[in-house]
């Protein structure tokens, strides 16, 4: 016998949690297309050529990389980002400009696994291509707020920086684009580990400690940039509350490619992390194509949000759309459950008929608890002879025998 | 400059096709559901082992193979039926039985590529697994039912069989399996390419001309089992009606696996071929369990369902959900288009506001076109100061202006 197992971070997901996920997916697409962002799907394949070297040399170790029956090489989707960079240059001339997607689909790492890292993971994003006004950017930070508004997050918050404010001088000297990289990567861990640890990261990248003091002191010091103020004002014109979004000085983000305006949200009772960000990147979308293309995105921690929405409680209590299980008494009686069906249908109430006639009440009682429906209808012969139904509150366990036509009124009124 | 292409038999899908796909799952998923059935998502890397020798010779040669970064032998999931099989036995004791579940994702195949046939591909099944009752069958077939007409089809049919009826006897000496089985395969094309080839076709695999005549003459000759019986006395009292189904001795289906009822679902004015089809396969289920498990299911052709929604023209005329776009005459009116979205907004009309203050108003009215948005509003500075507002209707191209407080009604009553 072949031993039934997944791969290590790899998951299965079971009703109760796949319907979770379709829930929050689907409370995401409805917000992202109230905005006019509309869906794209591209291969969980490509060339490798054209995910190679997008992602440094991090990204090229951890993809899933392998020759195919035809001896072309390829990938497995790594991100989304670099996908939609290629579908931007290869139908450029079908896509109304700008471009506002979202992209809702796997992706492949082959990472170390730990609490919270998977192999395959889903990405949530939206970008708006091909627009480089604030408002575009104050945009995206609308319907990230909007977002998490709609799953039923309180208190979180929206915390923005400029990438400008990142570009560091030590004594009046601008870094080279490399070290620059790297002081941002350290920043970006300020909150995490501490001033003190930051320092001690810059000096081991070959920074003096002075020169990794006055880094630290730039970065606090750091003011609302002209652009940022102008994101701010039209984010007030937008009417959101200024209790949702807030500058951020010492807000790095890791990733190499932000250009401008970064953000990242945050959630005030989810400590493990933010639950998603973005920002602005006008040099990576023109990879592909002849010209560059301004580009400013957020991307859901999907693990996250979902892990979140689980510690705050904000799944709604019962994701079950079966509100009646019709339970059969006997294969004679059949017909006696199909016509409770019928009433039920005809009165837009969900049900389900129980798919075994030979089964025992028990497990049929049984099967709608491990489902969770909330009530299960019996029709045993006295009922059937009196124009009756019983029904049964799974919950509280009682039950009542009741006229067929007081059923819908007197239960699920 | 790298090529931007996708890989043969893989696609993208843009906003519109998208957005037709998203369609037709969400529909199918809200028949599925409306019948108790519950999603079920498995991971896209399995195991080699798990997934190889379950689809024969042919599956084994057309499965994504590799090794990946831990030595570890994996493969692309083929279908879900095997990865079903994998999470019953894997997850028995939480699993509610009989498990009703449904699946919507991709799968990988090395096949060749020719017009309607890819190397990535959704499938999208509804499977009943722990039951043998006729009710379960019949269940199968009424969704199919269900889920064609939910999807506008009219003129469909489901044609059904029983394996039993595919038990050949030549000369009263009942075939050996593996024989039985090229039978069949070749009796499943008997619609497609008549009686004349299909005798050939079994002549060219060792069976007499006599034996084939036989073959032929026992399949039409096949009348209703008493399981069909039963199963089409439910489908009666569920008051599915019999212009919808309908016996096929002929019908054959050319998997292996199936040990019963077969069906098929054609419609009348789509000939490139069957839309979805299914049966019972009791002994599938149990390959990684201590027992077998009775099973049934259905598989809709999802790529063949596009096809012939478009050809039946079943799409809506505009899945653009958006109604409006609302334009910026210039950076400094931004506020007063912000006002208009508010106003939209709260009468619950899907509005989008143009994303770049400075861009010239026949860029954002070709926007709006590109986009099949079917009304664009514009406020300049004469609007403005009337506190009017002029609405485009983007079909007919006529534009009225009017006083602010009539845009609702006169427009979009």
């Amino acid at each position: 016998m072949i031993k039934t197992q997944t791969l290590k971070g790899f998951r299965d997901f079971l009703p109760i949690e796949a319907k979770k996920r379709q829930y929050v997916i689907s409370a995401l697409k409805q917000v992202f297309e109230s905005y006019g962002f509309e869906p794209l799907e591209t291969p969980a394949l490509e060339y490798e050529e054209i995910l190679l070297g997008k992602y440094g040399q991090e990204g090229d170790k951890l993809m899933y990389r392998f020759e195919d029956n035809g001896k072309r090489k390829v990938a497995l989707r790594y991100d989304q980002s670099v996908p939609l960079a290629r579908v931007i240059a290869q139908y450029q001339s079908e896509l109304a400009m700008p471009f506002k997607r979202y992209q809702i689909q796997n992706v492949w790492r082959a990472e170390n696994t730990q609490k919270g890292r998977y192999r395959e993971f889903i990405q949530c994003d939206i970008d708006t291509v091909g627009a480089s006004s604030p408002l575009a950017d104050a945009e995206i930070i609308e319907i990230a707020i909007s977002a998490f508004t709609k799953l039923g997050f309180k208190n979180f918050k929206v915390l923005i920086n400029d990438r400008e404010n990142l570009q560091f001088k030590t004594q009046g000297i601008a870094l080279s684009q490399d070290k620059n990289i790297l002081a941002v990567r350290s920043i970006d861990k300020l909150k995490k580990i501490g001033k003190e640890s930051v320092i001690k990261e810059l000096e081991s990248n070959g920074f003096t400690k002075g020169e990794a003091e006055e880094i630290l002191q730039i970065t606090e010091k750091a003011k609302l940039t002209p652009r940022l103020a102008e994101v701010f004002s039209i984010l007030k014109k937008l009417r959101i509350s200024d209790s949702q979004y807030e500058f951020s000085s010492t807000l790095a983000r890791a990733l190499d490619y932000y250009t401008g305006i970064i953000f990242e949200i945050e959630a005030e009772k989810y400590t493990a992390g933010s639950l998603g960000g973005g920002g602005r990147y006008d040099n990576l979308i023109g990879l592909f194509a002849d010209k560059s293309m301004p580009a400013v995105g957020f991307a859901f921690g999907f693990d996250r949000l979902m892990e979140a929405m689980e510690e705050l409680n904000l799944f709604p209590a019962n994701l079950q759309t079966t509100q009646v299980l019709v339970t059969i008494f006997s294969p004679e009686l059949l017909e006696k459950s199909i016509k409770i069906c019928e009433i039920l249908n005809n009165r837009k109430i969900n049900q389900e008929l129980y798919i075994d006639p030979d089964a025992k009440m028990e497990k049929q009682l049984k099967y709608a608890d491990k489902k969770q429906i909330p009530f299960a209808v019996i029709i045993g012969p006295d009922e059937a002879k009196n124009n009756e139904v019983t029904v049964k509150n799974l919950k509280t366990r009682e039950q009542k025998t009741m006229k067929l036509d007081k059923l819908v009124a007197s239960v699920f009124g």
